[in-house]
């Protein structure tokens, strides 16, 4: 059963769909439910009800279009991403995975292929954490993940919340997808980092995406006059702040699995040039596919303070914030991919992954992968997001192998 | 002559004007020209009337209060300091320089010195940069450092400008002191350091105020996703920044000289836990006596940023932005508060300070002196600002003594 997407027409389903929220830099300007997404999304109904899929919306906004399968009884093979972007974000993020979906479904027809199962293209409401003050709102609310009611609840900067924006624009479906009922899931996402590039191959599969720890540390000092007080007399919290902030970023290097730390936030008190700080706030982000190792780094992370602390004399207080643990995607669904790529010979590498995207909730669920393309410079939620179409048409071929694989195995 | 204060006539005065603008801890609440400043502005024109001084103010506000002198041609000694604070500030900040100045006018007058030169009190308006756009704004203006002009169009965070404020309330004088033909001017302040404190030592006798060096620093890398940038393909500013911001506060160490230097504002671009910074832009205060101090301090730093940057792949910019250069204040005046200490049996010691106060504008055109009394813990700037009363007692009787000295010494 041989699939092959049509490479005109996906390039003009995806400059029609670019146009869409198009900034004048060439990006997408599209965020949750604004009225471009809506725009973005009544075409893709459209376009799903033009090839006979059953449209259905459920109570947080998610899309599915189903397409049928020649057993009655048989979960769906999901397949998708989110037309939702950041502000000022680029074309690729989210509406790739879409389109891709949007793809396969008609390639499968226009090769007559009967799928054993149903295969259902989904949109996913709210990726983005942008608009709304969660993420990923779509896909975990219909894995449980997240209440239904707390979802709607999710309030805009102008304390819109999802479920009034949902019923102005219609998108207040009440369709109940059984999460414990779907086949499997696949998604293809650009990768946003700069691993394909460097490895000049065209796609990724995601072995699972990898555990974090998100760490908030507070250097507590004396505020002190900036030309009155000596340097023997002060209890500086900036330069320990600095010292373990310079050696944390020296504790991937000692840690004997891969693991990544970032430090993206300083808050300074009071920040003022003249003023010694009384406190410096920092944040530490840290991903590992090993719980050890984000264990081991905490360690490392509290001695490196303790060490830079006690030279300066001043305390600090670390909280360990959120946590998430390693998630690995699904050997039926991955090896899928894999074969995908190997039947349309094209370059590909298992690859670990920090960003979860949809496909994380929904390996809680269901059997689900996760394939990248490359993204130029791995440049990401930025209106200059590119990936070339080459790599775009090679993901896609091996994205609908596949979900042909998926949607014919035995049930 | 021998001159001594009245110190209960004086612990009155002092907790009289502690009330006005008094806050819920203790502190002072009285930023220029609000209407607590404004009230404790009229109770010193009251008493400096009472006391037969002729009051006058200028066209910034600020208000000169004359004691005649026995020679109708000598030119007048200045004394005094400010009552604006900060907001939410302290009991002692200016305001213990102004009252000292009233109660040695006060106790002249009890003793029945004639002094042969006009003794003025001066209460200087916005010493304090927190109302308005500058600080200073009374001593720069009288002294000709800034246009009279430009200190009257300086605008609060309102847009109401000081002009608009002194009209408003009063203040608006036409009086125009000559500061070529001012004799002198001493000021007492408290330190806002822990020098005198771990010195035990009742007064500080400044040498000079230190010049410095305001110097701004943007280290440029690429914002990368947190998740999906392994360690060794970052061109992470933070990292880099973080390594010189530690050995900058090493710098002092390595000169052969006084200096302090100080990271006391850090700004991270775009500031996410989750996304490697773009960019991180902080601040260095360098301040010592010497010149050459503060240009090898700046060779240092950027060998510090050189070596940090080399490592890490990333770029800086370095702005060198406001210098100042060493003010020595004059021995004439500096000489008559080290006399008026030993005469007084007070313990002091010579210091050199990073904070100008008004004193340091009068030594452009006049010989200026200034004298501290200790800060409890150095704490300023905050309501719990705190000087024992018998260090005030101490500083004031050597305030009093020093400016009989100048007051009375040949014309």
């Amino acid at each position: 059963m041989n699939i092959s997407i049509n490479k005109d027409r996906f390039k003009k389903t995806f400059d029609h769909f670019s146009s869409i929220g198009e900034t004048e830099n060439g990006g997408l300007d599209r965020v949750a439910l604004s009225d471009a997404n809506v725009e973005a999304r009544d075409e893709l109904v459209r376009r799903l009800q033009d090839i006979r899929c059953t449209v259905s919306i459920d109570r947080v906004g998610n899309i599915f279009g189903e397409r049928s399968g020649t057993s009655s009884s048989a979960d769906p093979v999901l397949i998708g991403s989110h037309l939702d972007t950041v502000p000022y974000g680029g074309r690729y993020d989210g509406q790739l995975g879409v389109l891709t979906a949007l793809e396969t479904l008609q390639s499968i027809d226009d090769a007559g292929i009967e799928t054993t199962r149903p295969v259902t293209l989904v949109n996913w409401t709210g990726e983005e954490g942008s608009r709304f003050d969660r993420g990923l709102i779509g896909s975990t609310a219909c894995t449980g993940y997240v209440d239904v009611e707390t979802a709607l609840g999710s309030q805009d900067s102008n304390g819109v919340t999802l479920r009034e924006v949902l019923s102005r624009t219609g998108y207040d479906g009440s369709y109940s997808l059984d999460a414990e009922a779907i086949d499997s899931y696949v998604e293809l996402h650009i990768e946003q980092g700069r691993v394909l590039e460097r490895a000049d191959t065209a796609v990724g599969i995601s072995e699972g995406v990898w555990g974090s720890n998100g760490i908030e540390i507070i250097v507590k000092g004396r505020a002190d006059h900036a030309g009155t007080t000596p340097m023997y007399d002060r209890d500086d919290p900036m330069t320990a702040a600095a010292r373990a902030i310079h050696n944390i970023a020296n504790v991937p290097s000692r840690i004997r699995h891969e693991i990544v730390t970032t430090v993206g936030e300083v808050d300074v008190h009071p920040g003022a040039s003249n003023v010694i700080p009384k406190r410096v706030r920092f944040t530490v982000d840290m991903r590992s596919p090993k719980r050890e190792a984000l264990e081991t780094g905490e360690d490392e992370i509290r001695n490196e303070l303790d060490s830079a602390c006690a030279r300066e004399g001043v305390e600090y207080e670390l909280r360990s914030g959120h946590t998430t643990e390693f998630v690995p995607f699904s050997p039926r669904a991955t090896n899928a991919i894999e074969r995908g790529a190997k039947r349309t010979e094209t370059s590909f590498k298992y690859m670990m992954n920090g960003a979860g995207h949809d496909a994380k909730p929904m390996q809680h669920v269901t059997d689900a992968g996760l394939m990248f393309v490359p993204s130029a410079d791995g440049i990401s939620h930025n209106e200059s997001e590119f990936t070339e179409w080459e790599h775009v048409i090679a993901g896609a071929q091996v994205f609908a192998d596949a979900v042909v694989q998926l949607a014919t195995s035995e049930t």
